[in-house]
């Protein structure tokens, strides 16, 4: 990743700051404070044209008169005087810049122009920029922080890039709250020019960073995201927020950072293509990417759950259960050790209930130790080791009792040991989550959090963490990704386009469609077209019966309810009459399509559609009366892999039917997953095609069968 | 609700404590100091047999020795000891009883004995008891606290009962930090006597309630739970989490409260059932039966979103639209009055983005007043106002230039009004709900809270409590529980009963599983039984064509794949060679059922199962291929209302294919509701039958008509 832009950014050894005065209350200046006080290594230059010292340090008029070129440049003064400084700067070689100002493109017409004007300037000098209109970044290693809010504690392993500042500055106190901590942090801001996507990267090659969380309102370039995310997420998990799908969070985002937002199932395929684990709150964005950074992998899926409430225990066993994870009866000799310590009220089998106790010892160390030992589990849940939090929560009422008149003194005798607790997961190479309803005021939760073992408030939070672990197993598990293979232009499918556009239709008809895929190897069904009822029979009888009758022309696109369509045509007189019967019904003399009747129970849909930014995506789904009603599909982006092709009919709700099941045999996922490769390779072919619908697909015994399709052509043939 | 037994229970007028003494870190101690500290009104009476004193109250050797018979007697002292205590306060005239002590029923057989001891001797003497193994009771109004944790903070609204003590105990400090405050709160334990059913018919009648939440892990009798809850949800929201659904859930739930936890389907058709808003999580049942309790109801569906930051907006938008929620665009009028307050760079729209900026009056007063005013939105959600929070957050690195050394007072300077903002969703009538990432060290953050506006430390949560009062407003508008009408006993349906039972049959065959429905009414395949292929040829020619022939008796449970089943026989012919084929199958002379061929392309499935505890229930779902793979069905008890049939089929996902569309008719509801109706009655007038399987029901036009049946028999006829 050296060529990564952030490679530098993230790194420089000198920081000079246009726009940072002596008034600590002003953007800016409280930026460059976190700069001096968190520990920036290298040296600090603030520019300004009056002041001579800034907080102590030397302030220099500008750039030409800085002692030496810095390697990064930070602007927090007016937009409309950035683009002169900048140039500066280019003059005298620096080669990065965060540009913190708003008021660029997100405005409207006349940011736009400033932006672009931006743009030019560093490409001019061959600068590359963060932002503008972001919050900047942090490096928890060097350490550098450029945000508004102190940097908190010691490095940490949690990488983040996001389209909104505030995930990496307003929630710096809460993160801290919760114990956990950056290792590098991106604020992407209008993404002028460095991107989310450049950022994803950067963190991608970051050895401190060992998981990725991403908060997205919308792509740029959906495929060169794809490309790079997988090539990450086999060896480092990438979580993902996405919320810019609905018209208000379009309405939103696109304001916001300028960036284009699309419909929310694009981005849940794009995600699953690229093994991105999709999350629905900034609070699990955060606590599974943390559970995922610091803790060690499940080897398995057997977790133990061990309490001191049946309450907890109860919903994190649901939880795991739910998720695919197990909490396992232990052995009857686990058992009875476990049972030497508990009450006669605990449970002992798993979940683990110890009941009600203020003795935290037997709960933080005592029988986590032995359930690691046992190799009866690969992870641990637990919930309610605490000490002073409840302590210092009844002093209120002992305080009068007690003679120790300081809560901390009070609360400290009570607590044991905590060395051993601490060094557990690291010793026995285990994940081990924690629930606590006392926050860091309890010296327990404080130092699991310390020790980068995440305690979460709630029991349900702590469970879904281990999920998280599981979750990102099953994408490491994904078959490799096969590079797509995209087959030679066909000449045959050139021509019936071609021929379609010179005689100005806007959609290929049935017919013709269906060429189009078998010149492609798409199995569809034995047709043939007939201009009169003699036509109609011969084709009938040399296709043979059952047989379908339909009315096929480009100004057909929905045939059904219409009269326009005959099912299970059994002979000539049923051929005969059915002729009729779609000539009058469409008005006019129009070319009949004689089909093979082909018979499946089974009923899937194939489609293509264009997504700005995101080129060519194909649909896949449940086919027949409950399309509609039950929208079970799923997208990628072509072009597809193999192992795309064979996820996507893995991935709707309904995939079970297409195993062998109810006297039916197991349908040919490899043919379907052929099928759908070519038709994400028709986008990328032929770019006329706006659009494409094969519905129903039938599976007919295990073979799928195209027996209606349509394509519709575009006016305009660039590429999106 | 005067009889309700918690009347009294949360409401005494004085209590005895047995099994206080004086060393403050003993559990009864600790309850002793909660009763004694947070306020309690009435008569306390220490119960000892040495003590002289404990705490400074006089303390009594027995029960026999208090100078007069208190309401209500609290046990904290061994297991075996208690049911001799108990006959003594038994003797003396008390009528309530706590039993935290636990070791009773979850701990297995002794325990189970000492448990039926307990109740016996609570009946004989009239006393109504909570627990044994419960954490006790909070009353905040009164003030009663008799758990471990002292409570906090002045009276709160959200009421909750719970098979787990840790929500009412261990959580009371967290629940402070959030600014949730319980009105009566419920820890029913073992339910020995008063169960979680009877906490829930007391908040429901209690005026300081405004909002109930339910922890359950299981329902000794569901029928009489779903009464009580159904009386109460039209008025007053219920908020409920289930948990003990799988394997390890129910063996932690059960050893724990000794309840019966059932199958997750049938708790989730329950809820749905009696109105009650299932939860994902502790959190979520605080935080949404919070925002319930505390704020005014949602009068539309037009939310305003306010923030600082354009990320936390997008993402309240996204989580809106999701729910059915609107986040519309402002009149121009409305977003030129908001364009006047933002920079440049804001966004006004709605969702409006002030961008990042220190001072919270705009965010706060100015453009909340300014909406609520418009009358444009039914509702806000506001992200970001914060004051003291964020000054202490980056005070560290400005201590040295401000001159200032208090955080707290430097923080001060910069807060602006707070009295306006917190009379804004009471004045206007509009519920109001924020995020913030600050906590209650934010005096923002607290005066919210302390003034009842909910403040969740995450954007999706306060979106999804917002969405809470929109699902409640769903359930106050279903129709009216129109009590269900159970038919009179088919003699006819009795009497084929009978004679299977009498032949020693497992099942009801096809045949007479519908003339069973048939007797009740529902429409099923015309049909006939044949015994010869003369007889299946009158028949047929009767009934008339397409057919289906099927092999029918009750050793015939499934007949797909078998060769037992002919479709679609259009004469004589085929009705000959359809019978041979099926006696051929068959290896043996069976009858043979002529079946009028009922076509359609929708098909569901109907059935009935019985639960412990839960008595018959009604399964209604998708049928045909789809069924097994989508697991799309919806449960609820016997009997069903017109109101519960309807919405039972409104259930699944898939109930758009029963609306007109794809020139289909729509299908007729009320017929398939009676259907559903008749299922469940069926379980409740005829104990014999086990179980039902109606799959497929086809919806033929418009009309569903069963097309095959099973009815399975109990050989122990006892109900459940």
């Amino acid at each position: 990743m050296k060529n990564n832009p952030l490679e530098l950014l993230m790194n420089p050894k000198s920081i000079a700051i246009v726009g940072a005065g002596n008034n600590p209350m002003k953007m800016g200046a409280i930026q460059a404070l976190s700069i001096i006080k968190d520990g920036f290594p290298g040296k600090f230059y603030p520019v300004h044209p009056n002041e001579k010292e800034v907080f102590g340090y030397k302030a220099y008029p500008s750039a030409f008169d800085l002692p030496e070129t810095p390697d990064l440049v930070m602007f927090v003064l007016p937009a409309p005087l950035i683009v002169q400084v900048l140039e500066d700067f280019g003059k005298i070689g620096t080669k990065r810049a965060i540009v913190i100002t708003a008021g660029f493109g997100e405005i409207g017409r006349a940011g736009k122009e400033l932006e672009e004007q931006l743009k030019e300037t560093a490409r001019r000098y061959g600068i590359r920029f963060l932002g503008p209109n972001c919050m900047g970044i942090v490096n928890s290693d060097l350490p550098l922080n450029v945000t508004v809010t102190p940097l908190i504690g010691p490095p940490g392993y949690l990488g983040m890039a996001s389209q909104s500042g505030t995930y990496i500055t307003q929630t710096l106190p809460y993160l801290k709250q919760r114990g956990i901590r950056f290792s590098k942090a991106v604020s992407v801001g209008n993404e002028g020019d460095i991107d989310i996507t450049d950022a994803l990267e950067y963190l991608g090659g970051d050895e401190q960073t060992r998981a990725i969380a991403l908060y997205i309102e919308g792509l740029k370039d959906g495929g060169r995201f794809l490309e790079i995310a997988r090539r990450i997420t086999p060896y480092k998990p990438v979580l993902a927020q996405y919320v810019g799908g609905s018209a208000a969070g379009a309405r939103a985002g696109s304001s916001h950072t300028g960036a284009m937002a699309g419909p929310d199932y694009l981005y849940d395929g794009l995600f699953k293509q690229a093994g991105i684990m999709r999350v629905e709150s900034v609070e699990e964005l955060y606590s599974q990417g943390w559970v995922l950074a610091a803790q060690p992998r499940l080897k398995g899926r057997r977790i133990a759950v061990l309490t001191n409430s049946g309450g907890p225990g109860t919903a994190m066993a649901h939880v795991c259960n739910e998720g695919g994870l197990e909490v396992p009866a232990f052995s009857n000799q686990l058992q009875a050790e476990v049972k030497k310590h508990l009450p006669a009220q605990g449970s002992f089998a798993n979940p683990v209930d110890l009941t009600f106790n203020i003795d935290a010892n037997v709960l933080s160390k005592t029988l986590p130790e032995l359930i690691m030992k046992s190799g009866e589990v690969d992870g641990l849940l637990i919930h309610g080791v605490m000490g002073s939090g409840f302590l210092k929560a009844i002093y209120p009422h002992l305080v009068d009792l007690v003679g120790e008149k300081d809560p901390e003194v009070f609360a400290a005798q009570f607590i044991g040991d905590l060395e051993e607790p601490l060094s557990l997961p690291r010793k026995y190479g285990l994940p081990m989550v924690l629930s606590s309803f006392f926050g860091r005021e309890d010296i327990f939760t404080a130092a699991y959090q310390d020790h980068d073992i995440p305690v979460f408030y709630g029991p349900e939070k702590a469970a879904r963490g281990m999920l998280a672990l599981h979750r990102y197993n099953l994408i490491r598990e994904r078959p490799a990704h096969d590079p797509a293979v995209i087959p030679i232009r066909s000449e045959e499918a050139v021509r019936i386009i071609e021929e379609a556009l010179g005689n100005g239709q806007q959609v290929l008809d049935e017919y013709s469609s269906k060429k189009v895929l078998a010149a492609y190897g798409v199995p569809v069904s034995e047709e043939s077209l007939a201009r009169s009822a003699e036509e109609a029979v011969l084709a009938a009888n040399s296709i043979g019966y059952p047989l379908v009758l339909k009315g096929c022309s480009p100004q057909i696109a929905h045939k059904t309810g219409r009269g326009l369509i005959y099912l299970d045509l059994q002979g000539e007189d049923d051929v005969r009459r059915a002729y009729g019967a779609v000539v009058d019904a469409a008005g006019q003399d129009i070319p009949v399509l004689v089909s093979k009747m082909i018979k499946g129970e089974r009923e899937v849909m194939a489609g293509m559609v264009r997504q700005a930014g995101f080129g060519p995506c194909v649909l896949f789904g449940l086919g027949g009366i409950f399309a509609e009603a039950l929208s079970d599909n799923t997208f990628r982006l072509a072009p597809l892999s193999k192992a795309d092709a064979i996820e996507m009919i893995g991935g709707i709700r309904a995939a079970g039917v297409f195993e062998a099941f109810r006297g039916l045999p197991q349908a040919d996922k490899n043919a379907l997953g052929e099928i759908l490769q070519v038709v994400g390779c028709l986008g990328l072919l032929h770019p006329e095609i706006a659009e494409i619908d094969l519905n129903p697909i039938i599976i007919n015994g295990s073979d799928p069968v195209v027996v209606d399709a349509l394509m519709i052509m575009r006016n305009n043939t660039l590429e999106v």
